[in-house]
């Protein structure tokens, strides 16, 4: 039998912006915490719809034709194949649940976090 | 393209308890809410898991061989064929994350809920 995940201490845990990381796995669905702010990059999932709630802040998810804005409780679902770009002007934290094969496993995830850095330079 | 939820107020709209109203659908998985207060019965999914997230108050699963308490922000999957009953002293609400089909839709609704009432006549 797993534990329970307390998602505070999950997301307290993570070094790095706009890494997904998997706490918890239910009917071939990942349960993933992730912290981000500034942008990832214009991206799509063409085989999964990409679920978002948001824990702590504020998480604008961009898509072509509209933002989508995201405060602490609100839920929103990517639909697969549509383009978007989250951005935070300050640090958010949120869940995301996806499935567990994806053809797009980076995701947006920007230069500057894959090398471990800041936005910015920051 | 689907409106963002807001948790919350989808909660607010919840008229019975332990009743689950779905929010969002993704990767066929539903999402949905619920307002517990007192027990369910006693019952098992055989053909999913089952995902609890605490919004507000304390949600205790109960198992057969031990109890997990779960607060608000705390994440719990219940796996497959795992009998549980879940119970709370004073009004909880979560997210339950399950699949879009289901041998056991009614979980563990208790009797009174399903009537209208409340626990224990209140």
């Amino acid at each position: 039998m797993t534990d329970k995940i307390t998602l505070s201490d999950a997301l307290d845990g993570l070094s790095e912006f706009w890494s997904q990381q998997t706490v918890a796995e239910a009917n071939g669905s990942l349960f993933k915490v992730a912290k981000g702010i500034g942008s990832t990059r214009w991206h799509a999932h063409d085989d999964q719809d990409e679920t978002f709630l948001v824990i702590s802040g504020r998480l604008t998810v961009q898509l072509r034709e509209k933002d989508v804005v995201l405060d602490a409780g609100d839920l929103y679902v990517v639909p697969r194949g549509v383009e978007h770009c989250p951005t935070a002007d300050e640090e958010v934290r949120f869940v995301i649940v996806g499935t567990t094969i994806t053809s797009n496993a980076a995701g947006g995830k920007p230069e500057w976090s894959a090398n471990g850095g800041s936005p910015l330079g920051l």
